[in-house]
């Protein structure tokens, strides 16, 4: 075991279930699973987050498109996915998210690649960044100086969902390739902190 | 022109447009638009919000599912839509939603109807309200204390929304049903306030 996932024991849990509404075949998970279909599992369909926050991916190994996944029930899969023209019923991995304090966290947005360009530092939720004074609609790179941050495709958290941490990359993403190993859109439209 | 008219003019700003992606026939908007079919719109699929926040409706005369419509694009309709088991392409009454600042927002949550039971005070986004500690998957009663919020059903943001209003029902929401016209749930996971 890793010293990553000892930390992870006793402060993360999630129970997935193959049918929606908790039913069916299930499984708890305390640490990350690179692949639930090594579980026996072909599908996700419902979630109960007993302590997160976790972050669940498309396809096995961390990827493809990422879900936020706090604190809560997720009775099927559109209350964990900001994207429903694509059903992400595939949840087929998952893994713990490290968060600071609301209060702590802060990130800075660039409107060049690189860190370069203007810069807006943000401790606080913005569901509209273009209502802060953000003119585009992209932002090239991101460096996360403490915390998980979630960005967000449209508007008030909807869309495609980029978990950004302080622990993943350094907090580096030098441009929007980096947020994902599928980036989906460049385009990003609200932002928010992760909750424990 | 009612006062409330009045104060909105200039304030907020929305376009609306019958075809995906900023296409077809174009409406623009100052103030509260209670039928589009009134306008000669059957429909909306897109939407740009220059200046906020705005709630959309289902139904005409502001009845029926709620959208929060903060300043961004919208390209389509579930950019804005928290429910994606029910496409809502019609929204067909908005109105503008007064905000307070973020950092002077406050609304009250208890476990019991009529402002009865135990309490929670909060002044900040809540993407999970189980991790902060409230145990039940509803609201029964909310008192805004100041500002503008909307409640969602499940965690971080997504599924129904309710928008709650210091300006409306006086801050005042005595059960679930008051929430809105037509609550289709009285679940709320997660809630946050409406931007500016």
């Amino acid at each position: 075991m890793t010293s990553q996932a000892m930390e992870s024991t006793g402060n993360w849990k999630v129970t997935i279930w193959e049918e929606e509404n908790f039913q069916g075949r299930h499984c708890e998970f305390l640490v990350e699973c690179p692949n639930v279909m090594e579980r026996g599992f072909r599908k996700i369909r419902s979630i109960k987050v007993e302590s997160g926050p976790w972050i669940g991916y498309e396809y096995p190994e961390f990827q493809g498109q990422q879900c936020v996944l706090e604190q809560g029930d997720y009775p099927h899969w559109e209350a964990w996915s900001g994207n429903s023209s694509y059903r992400t019923e595939h949840l087929l991995s998952f893994r713990t998210i490290k968060c600071a304090n609301h209060s702590d966290c802060k990130v800075t947005l660039y409107n060049g690649e690189n860190f370069q360009g203007r810069k807006f530092e943000l401790r606080d939720d913005y569901p509209s960044l273009q209502a802060m004074g953000w003119c585009n609609k992209e932002v090239p790179s991101i460096k996360v100086n403490s915390g998980a941050w979630v960005a967000y495709q449209y508007p008030g958290y909807h869309g495609y969902q980029y978990v950004l941490e302080r622990d993943h990359h350094a907090g580096e993403y030098k441009s929007y390739r980096a947020y994902s190993t599928q980036a989906h859109t460049n385009q990003i439209q609200s932002i928010r902190r992760v909750q424990h």
